[in-house]
């Protein structure tokens, strides 16, 4: 059988089962570290990745990548995905005027939040999407993510791992250097993220993570969130799946809601195709709604485009996703 | 006027308006970085400081210094201080009996959670106390931290900055060698951190994040959380405001619940002295409720007490502390 | 001094600040059920009016006036209101699974519900809104709602009241046979109130809860939420202070989200005036969100305006507001 | 085959399966109101009935029978259940203190909450409890209850049905006069059923709403919360369900966590046997953590034991059980 075409266009628009399960075949990753497996290719970054990422760090200084967590955040309650409720439990104005039965002058601001795990920049775990009913590492769906949370895979076994080398391809900038900008429904292809590496003069490699910038979210914050959670917004091809499954990166993340382009690239119902490739069967973990803008203008600004990435998520025991706040440090 | 002692055998035990207000006076920064900072102590880690920093990866190992996020947590509705209630809102048991409407067999699990921002292990922001009416750099409780949040200081500013050398004092081992746990209500004071620093090898500088271990949440996980949250612990002792100031430290963290010994240093009515001192006054980040065990293990065994430390907030805007997944990079 | 104009067209458009205080003052009850009242006028319910109430029970038929509580609503996250979030904790997926660790064949479902007390179908306490820092009664506001909740006026102390005789005005139907609905924007008079009750052949008194049916709820349902929270609506117009003043009502509901005429009466920046007047100084407590169009066809089916009204809201200590069911009995 | 024993001694201890089965076989009322019927026993209240009960109503006398909604509740985590949290948005100190941004003196409090929806006085709706896979009226519990909550039975479908006779059963003060309480453990039976309402003189009937007191709650005040959230209680024993099925009751509720005798009555593992009876295969409503402190003293006051009860569910969209205050008229 010959391999799954890396090029969008070589995509049957009409059959996504069939499309889906070529690659899901070809790219899956079961077994390869163990039955007993909860990371997937996480398991690529090894300890002279690490060290190699720590000496990039030559100037000291640090990008947060993450969006705010509030209110106005693109969340319109897509299948409960609502943005964060932030609530004072004690605050300065009751401190101040004395109200708080605390003795010696001394007064509290306590908080509380509401969220879904992913309303605004995160990881997805590997509980997250299942192929056919199959969770990541041939596992019954059903015997992973209960209504108890992810008993196997939850995202608190990665607390200790996601330390790694960042390399950042900003595929709108090398595509589209006069907006920096990717059109909606722009499918990026495998070739394209080479091309931008090359471009960029920087490489790829084993345990690596990799940030792909659109510039979606650089245009969401002119133009108002309008449809970015969920909508139309360029993002990576379904046919990249074997550059994803070839270059042994540890993990991918985007400026995008959803990692991959939307629409998806069929002409009959689809959903996220390119996620039930990666994550049942190849075991990837997905970083989505980064902000990478700052990053990139550091970047360029810097002519290197990796860094030492520190993007640990919260142990929320269960945890199909979670919201973090990665650095990348140069 | 003498400086406050820092002997904790020299706290007046039945004046805390004025031992506080001393150490408050003598150790207060307002205005030191401008008066629109955001930031105090945090202030001190500048760029050499993190390069030094990452000088210190030379394994490539990771430690998470976080406890979990989940309802069997410590906390017990004090001041409406729950346990984090994480809930699904698709799971794979759902998936795999095909009850989502998702078209050629994708399937999701999702989730939420509801938690105070202080559930588990946090950073207190600046507004988290004020000191008789007033906030970080001198301005009005009232105009900082309001029902909609911190307005001024909320966390979101730290976002790309809690990245330095961290050090660990374990105090527990170095006091009490053969349980590696202090008894609760155990003052330490500055010339123990000293001596501690001093046994271990170590020196603390200058936009340093020390971690201090007392063997709290080690004895908690032997004998259940009991009376964790707000009951009595070992932590610093008000005295140890000047040393805290002196060192010119960047932030502080601890196992404990409230950093500070419990109960506090008076025979009169008081709460959380160091924290009225040094948070207000001082600027000082404090963390509480991390995980220091393994990291103590990791520590001896290679007998070294400094790492990089990453430890940014979630950026939620607004808040006065932030859950996180501090690591320790070795 | 005259009284405050009844008529909309008598209102000066330029000067809320003297609108509101003329009524204010006009229609302020503060002190007339003792000082130490938390019910306002939920006072003028008594015995008689209830056995008179439950006489209008001859046909056993009860109608529901709640909306759904879902994340199908009408809010859009103003002031951190948002749709309630419903989420499991268990399933019927996961029993009939067999995953829940029950003996004998027994299985669960169980829920957790995230939500603004306002979200859907509410009382407004008495709490909910202040005049120039004066809540119900001539209290201090900072001394009533404090972050901890209302500690005086709490909605828990209306828990065993609001069981009274309803009277449905359909306003829409009087004034818009044809439709039904009356146009955004649209101010009822008190003129208007009494020709409606009028025509229905229905009288209004003391210790009545009012429910008052402009068809802004049906439009929403016809033609999706848009603005239906925050919006312009139909609503009773500023100038009904005295009717809800001399009519000696114990409460009043409306289908909209804002009870009053939206926008609000005035050419220059103002918000809720009549709330300003009745909520704080006549201590009316307001029921919005309300669902009258069932209820509008079973009185107009029946000719009959009147009925047993059963409303008490659930006792959530200090809340400002509760969702509801309230219930008509025929 | 003979009837399951009415006896509490006479159910086997050894075996709670047959036990189960025998009463689920002979008390099963699928079909009884058609296959696509969502109210079970709430079917037998009819017009006539709630005309009755409305001619009860001779006083106007309203007692609340809702527990209180606070942190300072039962529960304590058990399977995600916690006590509400409520928070506040804005508040009085704010709107005093002019924080508000609102035009002409208006300030405003405003509050939302998270609670688990069996948190405090609540009725448990349909689709709470399975029995082998089962749910009410047959169906498979994963075609009624999934993530998305109860597609089927969710609570919303008796928005408009729970009103109707109320009638208390004062079993403490029946069994004990001098205590008014009832020790743990102790199962209720039928025959104390029926001497209890001829010891009151009051009749039980068809589409009657029955509330059992064991002063399980009247201890918990005197002594705190201790183990009322699912340890030691009174109850109805699990041979009452024959009583429950031939009363043709619509709905049942006691002043106590879990509604039948806890521990449950095997001397093996067990959960809820009552529960698995009558919810899934009888399809009966059950009301749990009622306070009937007050309304037994206002009964034997009035030496009446009925009165026109309401108790509405919230219409949560899809929810297996809701929050409520129902309200005893006289």
């Amino acid at each position: 059988m010959s391999s799954p075409s890396e090029d969008p266009a070589g995509i049957d628009r009409t059959d996504p089962e069939a499309e889906i399960a070529a690659r899901a075949e070809a790219y899956r990753n079961w077994g390869r570290w163990g039955e007993d497996d909860v990371l997937g290719t996480l398991n690529f970054i090894d300890s002279a990745k690490r060290v190699e990422a720590a000496a990039l760090v030559r100037e000291g200084a640090v990008v947060s990548l993450s969006q705010s967590f509030d209110t106005d955040g693109p969340q319109k309650g897509w299948r409960r995905r609502t943005n964060p409720v932030h609530t004072m439990t004690d605050t300065g104005v009751d401190a101040e005027r004395g109200n708080q039965g605390f003795p010696h002058g001394i007064g509290g601001a306590d908080d509380v939040i509401a969220m879904p795990l992913q309303c605004s920049t995160q990881w997805d775990g590997l509980g997250h999407i299942f192929d056919h009913g199959f969770a990541w590492n041939g596992r019954r769906a059903g015997d992973v993510v209960t209504s108890e949370g992810d008993l196997v895979t939850g995202i608190e076994h990665a607390a200790s791992v996601i330390v790694s080398r960042g390399v950042l391809l900003d595929v709108a900038r090398h595509l589209s250097p006069e907006t920096g900008e990717l059109p909606d429904g722009y499918a990026i292809s495998a070739a394209e993220l080479d091309a931008c590496a090359d471009a960029q003069g920087v490489t790829i490699g084993r345990g690596d993570i990799v940030l792909v910038r659109t510039g979606r979210l650089a245009r969401a914050r002119r133009e108002g969130w309008g449809e970015y959670a969920g909508g139309p917004s360029a993002g990576l091809s379904l046919s990249t799946a074997g550059w994803l499954h070839r270059t042994e990166i540890a993990a991918i993340a985007t400026d995008t809601w959803g990692f991959e382009v939307r629409p998806n690239e069929f002409d009959v119902p689809s959903f996220q195709p390119l996620h039930q490739v990666v994550i049942p069967n190849m075991g990837l973990t997905i970083g989505e709604m980064w902000d990478l803008d700052e990053l990139a203008a550091s970047c360029a600004a810097r002519a290197r485009w990796d860094f030492l990435l520190s993007a640990p998520p919260l142990p929320i025991t269960g945890a199909v996703g979670s919201p973090i706040n990665p650095v990348a440090i140069f």
